[in-house]
């Protein structure tokens, strides 16, 4: 790190921080200018506490020259990862893996005529949720348990892998044993205990990046779930929060670029909560895809007028399978299949 | 609610708009002008699926005129809420409650030490991190069950009641028996089941801002916990997040008089957090009695530079007792007794 | 509008309200609920000093129904409006216009070379900024009337189109004589007196969306340009200001569609200032042209590293000829030539 | 500034940065560690080009070491400066200036009327709109030339100084000649001929912050204004847009001792523009006197719920006397007068 030091700093003061940052183990090169002075100090000491330092008297400023992140970055991984979702369904790589279904698992029958109508457009994983994180306690929350039974009944009839949301620590073993894919929702991107628990399973974790988070904050979400030794993580880009009202999100899609600049993670774009509104989710989708991302996760409900979350943003399965072949030729552009 | 149609719709669509609203229980007063119509829905149908109205074909936009909280808005309890914390401790009404104490718990004296100097300044409850939401998984997590012992200790040494966040489901009933206040931090603001947990809870709950949260998902955060039967939420505005990077959050104080207008409830000020700089804490925490909030949460440690979390916006017991004395004046001046 | 009253609104405050609503040339139609009352007011009264109702007695909120802007919206031009440059160039419709250039003219030699070399890869308007805005008053402020004449020499070498910032009410006359589109920068977007003049002249204008602009003040600043009597307004999203940091702005591509459902006027996107990084311009213009833009402009410099301004956002020739290729095919997707 | 290298930078692409950087006129210090390198480049050249270090090839990134303003930094001047007005009025220092009076100039009684009560209750300089930046051209758009004639009138009868709002460089020389303050608006902040043009004018310049400002650019823009002669600059926090509904803007008070951490510059907030909404008003202007500002901005109206611009918040007379009676009180504890 490089330690800016206040004008007028005194000779002692210098001392004192040099020798504080070589009891922490860093070799340590001051470099005094006419105007300030800066230590510069060497050593792989990503996760001390800068504030040992900050606190010093005569320190302005600590300048970290390494990323927080280890595994979700790019050091030790250089090339992209790619995560086999088995049946040969896989994220990353030359393929556009997308995501289709409804907000929230309403019935078995609707599930399972939306799931064969995503299927039939290109879908390869069936989302649905089973769990709600709703803003309101008088909204709908989810089928629970029952939710997870239908989703399986689904799988079981169509072949489509499955992704839902858990909201709760309590929870994770069981929805570990219904789907393929566990999701992380924006809400809970920084409930670390969370984090901590789907990092002890072994299926690939779906993480939604949280509505004011910063991506180096999204990669250290994904960093609590690596370091507990689930490596399997999917980033999911799904709007941020500003103060345009036009559309429920600011759905970033530059976020595609600069993940990809700095780590090896895949990451998904999911148009329908960055929009929050149906006209605008075959713009995005395509935008995406130009974009490079790596797969899409959509909403697509049998009656979005009757659905009972998330409705506004939901496409009919036709509107859905017409998306799906305008999304095949611009993926074919950029080098991708679907 | 008022339903307003687009520009052109149909005589039949209009109508069909109208049954709808009908079947859901509303009385309709449709208001047809030269240039767009509208229809104008009577009855207490907060929680209704507006998606039902709004994929309707004609329909523009829905503008709700009922607050979607209830418990926490107005409308029931007209007058500011006081809360009572046991020993003639109460957060409300005509006094200012100071919460102080450090980040995390590091050590039973260093803790204990503090806690009687920030009772002698005149803070009423003691605060701490037992359990700590830190952004990176290899940064100190906090003492968990030692931590709350060590409060204990602390609460028995000096008589302070106690404040401390959980961030688990798992963890609440322990830290229940703890404490005398539950916090739920602003990550969790939005995790919806920790919340409907601490509102199984008899203690009161000490509900932080999310950094990206508006004031009226603030209060349905807080109608979360009180529709499971614990009505005793105070409110912290703790800063959100902006572009401006000189403090490490915007401290909105606005919301001060913002929930006063809305809300019944009470709602203290963090400055330690709402700036993130210990050299701002001081002129944030006058400005919050000032804008007339019901109470202070300060972060005070024994050395900040050599604290574990959070050094660099934690106040020296001596800055503290200074503050204090500063903060009496302003009390006085807003009509509250510190 | 539809004017919310307040709860336990008075009988008389009711009829004061519909009084002055009367005054000001509305039919008014109250709706008495159990809970509340409104007053649906029906007039095109579009510009009316809001606050002469917002202030009164038992009034709550007032709720418009319709758009601010008119000219800029789709009441009085529903289909989508095409631009002509002049030369069989336009701005909307079924083509995809390029614009192309360096940040700043530096010097004749470099920009005359420059602008060949974005003609041959497919641009059709050259850019360049003469007076440019920095928000240091010790950077580079531009060659003013030089790099006009700069322009001229490039537009009569190669016959393309122009189109340059002007910043000074004083400078809109030269501007005018000069080039073909006149470019109001984001930090102008609201400098009203700069708008009105533009709106004077006859040349389109290409309006740049502010660093925190709504959707809705963008297109009032179409208005005031319109109102004036010059329709022919482009509008260019260039990203706008969020907590993110990877990017020097947020892109805000999801502004494509949603200006479209709104308002007439044709839409571009500059990817160089929306992301900063020359890496990341590709990635985005590429969205952009799948999202369903009318144009685009970026930043081309012969010798990026060594660029007056702006040098770290900017692609090589050599990197625009290529993208250029890529943006051909996406454009055929989505139905557009380039 | 400190130079941070890539990972595997070459030794030829390290020589290449270093031999740059000397010919820029710095002292070259590389620090080679185990992972990565920095180069430490000590000279006083605040105004460099840093693309062109940026753009070479293996550097990764660049931290400068020195603020980019100079003028209104502290490293010149280190004690906080006070602005005379005239007649005894200052601006910074121990006493609390106050201004008041109608967004818009009406008409002469009515200005003069309020004029006169303001005073009575303590302010010593007088506000008023003659040219408005309205965000829609169909708005009242201020009396112009006549307002200042009028403000002249006020001034006459009432002896306060007079503080008006200049919207283009063509009126800077006619408002230099009436008032006895200039204010560039919010949105005119980064207008930087206006800023150039009010730096060669002899009277004090109140600046406020543009709505997506950060404070770097904010004393930037004071920068621009002093680097052309007039040092005279005051400026006034008037809350910035965050994704709050709640509020108009969300009034930074931080910005009142992050200001004071790195300007010698005086401070003044407008709590009307701060919160859009009276009720809000007295909340914040205490807030902003105990945050220890040097001043307050404040809308005062005859007849808000009449008032041509802004009338939901502006205070009335009677509200503002009561007003300034608390901020005389809370001006005594952070020792200050009024």
């Amino acid at each position: 790190m490089i330690v800016i030091l206040k004008k007028g700093v005194t000779r002692k003061q210098v001392e004192n921080v040099e020798q504080k940052l070589a009891s922490l183990g860093f070799k340590t090169h001051p470099i005094v200018g006419d105007y300030k002075t800066v230590i510069g100090a060497i050593g792989d000491k990503r996760n001390i506490n800068k504030n040992l330092i900050l606190s010093m008297e005569g320190v302005e400023e600590i300048v970290p020259i390494m990323l927080p992140y280890k595994l979700a970055g790019k050091e030790l991984y250089k090339e992209p990862t790619t995560i086999d979702i088995g049946d040969g369904i896989t994220i990353g790589g030359g393929h556009l893996a997308v995501m289709a279904g409804p907000c929230a698992i309403e019935g078995e029958d609707e599930f399972i005529s939306v799931a064969k109508k995503v299927k039939q457009s290109g879908a390869v994983i069936l989302r649905g949720g089973a769990f709600k994180p709703r803003s309101s306690p008088y909204s709908f929350q989810g089928l629970e348990l029952e939710g997870l039974e239908i989703m399986a009944a689904a799988k079981k009839e169509t072949g489509l892998k499955l992704v839902t949301e858990v909201v709760d620590t309590r929870d994770v073993e069981t929805v570990d044993r219904f789907v393929d894919i566990i999701q992380i929702g924006a809400r809970n991107m920084q409930n670390f205990r969370l984090l901590k628990e789907v990092g002890h399973c072994k299926k690939p974790v779906l993480l939604k990046r949280g509505l004011s988070a910063t991506i180096t904050e999204w990669l250290m979400a994904a960093e609590y779930i690596m370091s507990e030794g689930n490596e399997k993580v999917i980033l999911c880009e799904r709007g941020i929060r500003t103060f345009e009202t036009a559309t429920r999100n600011t759905l970033d899609l530059s976020a595609v670029p600069a993940v990809r600049d700095t780590s090896h993670l895949p990451i998904v774009v999911d148009p329908s909560h960055g929009t929050g509104h149906a006209k605008f989710v075959a713009s995005m989708a395509k935008a995406a895809v130009a974009a490079g991302c790596d797969g899409l996760i959509i909403e697509v409900h049998q009656d979005p007028p009757n659905a009972m979350s998330d409705g506004e943003q939901s496409l009919t399965p036709k509107q859905f399978g017409d998306l799906m072949e305008s999304l095949k030729k611009i993926a074919g552009v950029v080098g991708k299949s679907l």
